[in-house]
């Protein structure tokens, strides 16, 4: 079934009214009648089956038949920090984060990212990132959208990062020492619930400036297995690795 | 240290003869002069630490220094099938199913793979998805490079996947009930050293007709998290649990 996100304002008792861009879709895509069914999520991340009463003004009317039961939603609370990247990377990471379950997915200004994104750069983007992962959050069925932010400053990440329970940045030059600590040494000890920030170097990695910043902000240092990944492909292991151990494993 | 593939033939006692790209890229791009170190892999898995001696006749002359001892391969043999994707995702799926540590990546024709491959478009594109596993091995610092074949069909798959001890695909409808089998199920069960097949659908999924014949031929239905993946997610999931399970955990 269909599935909108659908702004708190737009709820009342046991209806629902959609507009805009979900309007446009539900009609004109979708070409939905009343009768129709379709999931509406609240941003409080419960979900109502509803169905369709009437489409007039621009407007969809739709009330609410009953509210699911449904986990679709990481028990951690992890925030994606990632060294802004080349080319389209960063849009990538985006979806495919959101895919994987992260709540937050923040990008950062490191000393070894070729580009450099200025505020006007990021405000004409801001829209688009966040239509991203709205659809993201609709194709794999998420609850909650996750909250997007950038390009920000690695002194902003790690004030940022100091309301945290775990702080972890993954470490090339550990993948290559087997003696080094484990991603499972720390995931061993986190409980549900508990809130997750993990910092990703840009193509070059860290320099060691950050690095030394990183480890006097109470970060650890990880490998993510014994392979060096690419930056785009460290966020990604480190979501799945965090669902199958607490969403399949346990 | 740069890292090259070097061909079973080009190994003599403690010489290795480097030519074709390779050479070019030591001497060409990299700019190397005698006496610069490489590492070169042998096609058996081993990594020698050379130097290099002279260059000439389009040929680098390297010495072999000492043999690493280096685990960066899944103690798991994984082979990954991908029902035909859309577009680039193919290939994109060689390059992150290889660095996340995939031993053999095979592409098939789904009933619902929008677009249709020949065999001889085929022809024209495997040097290149060769390359593809090739650079990505070097990058990751693999010791093999995987190997890559398609567009095979349902039943060649089938047929191929007999050899193997355990096997698995990817069912979307399992992500939605929580009482269903978990990854974690059967990993529980794989020792190090078996041989794992896994299975999974293009975009559309598979076919009732399709899960049929998985069915049938002995793979197991499993969920990867609770959130619906796209079809390029899947393996990535899939490599990444098994490397933080088998390689992080153990």
């Amino acid at each position: 079934m269909q599935r909108y996100f659908i702004q708190k304002g737009n709820w009342q008792d046991d209806h629902v009214t959609i507009t805009g861009d979900d309007y446009h879709h539900i009609v004109n895509v979708m070409r939905m009648e009343p009768g129709a069914e379709i999931l509406c999520n609240h941003p409080d991340g419960n979900v109502a089956h509803c169905k369709i009463a009437k489409v007039e003004n621009e407007t969809v009317f739709a009330d609410i038949l009953h509210w699911l039961d449904s986990e679709t939603e990481s028990p951690i609370s992890i925030t994606i920090a990632q060294g802004l990247p080349k080319g389209d990377k960063w849009e990538f990471i985006l979806q495919k984060a959101t895919e994987l379950g992260a709540s937050r997915i923040v990008t950062f200004q490191a000393e070894r990212s070729v580009v450099k994104w200025d505020d006007k750069k990021v405000s004409k983007k801001i829209a688009r990132w966040g239509k991203i992962v709205k659809e993201a959050s609709e194709q794999s069925h998420r609850n909650q959208i996750p909250t997007v932010d950038g390009v920000l400053s690695l002194q902003a990440l790690l004030e940022e990062s100091q309301s945290y329970q775990w702080k972890f940045f993954a470490y090339e030059e550990e993948a290559r020492e087997q003696q080094s600590s484990k991603l499972h040494d720390y995931f061993s000890k986190i409980n549900k619930g508990d809130t997750v920030f993990v910092c990703i170097g840009p193509e070059g990695g860290f320099s060691v400036n950050e690095v030394e910043q990183l480890k006097a902000a109470s970060f650890q240092a990880v490998r993510l297995g014994p392979r060096i990944l690419r930056t785009e492909t460290a966020p990604l292991y480190v979501l799945s690795s965090l669902s199958y151990y607490f969403e399949e494993m346990r």
